[in-house]
């Protein structure tokens, strides 16, 4: 495994659904927690950038489902981040369950800056202090 | 706009995030509810499946998000189906505003059908009666 | 039934739990979202507020569940309004399955309107609206 | 503080609404996890329980919000079980913001065991583990 930042979390039951299994929609917030967590360890705090009008959003998310956490799990989200340009970057996000290593989620998330109208910003200050 | 189904719905302030708009993750549930209300409009009931041991699970989901959605919005979703096999099905999936139809998010999920202990199982009824 | 607004609802997959039923947070965000939207009916916007630095919070929630929704039920949300001072209201907030107008919460929301900095604010405006 | 068991955890940004601040619902969510995991810690599982049909139910809960938790907070939640009767069984919880304690949130939950089709069941053997 190759990654930059890597965040434990334990499967909570109330993110279980009717399968038994983890909603498809919490691994979105798995991998979210993650980013911002990685951006926080860059000194980049996203609620901060929201109340200063610079909003890092996603534009792209190909999830690539591989097994089922389930409840009681323990797992760890690893995150690689690749800037692609001045406005653009792309998180390569992995999910393990965590006794066996067996991998739960692959997914590749593209990340643009946007200001408050929705028009594309360059902020890099940000990618600088994140691709050190 | 070419689809099978198409589901209206309205954004709760609940599923925005401190940016103001709704959360990444709530949009695969917007997806989901259509998936499964489409189903239901073709007799295939998602929880009575579940009950019996048949779990419709997403194994890939492509997502572009193209504009954000806010408090107070009213969009609506559709959706194609494309059978691809005996245990494999797609779904185009897209989200638009309703006031002017901007496009918020275009998607496609693809879905296969697992047994309790997660191995594949053919369900060529549902496809079946899911194609007609 | 006596109430001033009631919000029809259907209960999506996404919103059960490992038991089968809806879990009990979800709850909260259906009385929360009738409350928005009886607000909205008085002309009385959340998200401008909150926007504009005037936070309408809960201050107590008293929730007695009786009986559980599941997939695919059908429900409203009652509300009748209490002003009980010119910062603090009482919402009486009661959900029934539609089929048969089986009661399955029933709850006491009260709610105070403070500023950005966390103090009480009066909003006599507000009150007035609604009261009427 | 005197309580039975404490969990830490940290407010994880997609938990936040338009206000900034952490949904109300939410707190649901911190609460339903602190006891499962305090269930767990007396080898009591939630999940197991619901498979087996022995529903753990939540009957009534008084919340009284007394600040807010915002993005990055870190939190703990502590748990204090006191035994009703052989089917009722009620928890205090209590969050507190770690840095300083504070406290955002008080609450009473009352629980129930119910059987598949809805009926109190007496779990006198779950109720004696916790209460050693």
């Amino acid at each position: 495994m190759d990654y930059d930042f890597r965040l434990e979390m334990k499967v909570r039951d109330y993110e279980c659904d009717i399968q038994g299994i983890v909603n498809n929609s919490v691994y979105m917030n798995y991998l979210e927690h993650t980013r911002h967590e990685f951006l926080l360890s860059k000194k980049v705090d996203f609620a901060d950038l929201a109340a200063k009008g610079i909003n890092l959003v996603v534009t792209k998310a190909e999830l690539n489902f591989k097994s089922s956490l389930i409840s009681g799990d323990l797992f760890f989200v690893t995150l690689k981040f690749n800037p692609v340009s001045k406005i653009r970057f792309e998180f390569e996000q992995n999910i393990y369950r965590s006794k066996d290593e067996q991998l739960a989620l692959s997914a590749t998330i593209t990340g643009a800056s946007i200001s408050d109208t929705g028009r594309p910003i360059k902020v890099p200050e940000i990618i600088e202090q994140i691709s050190v």
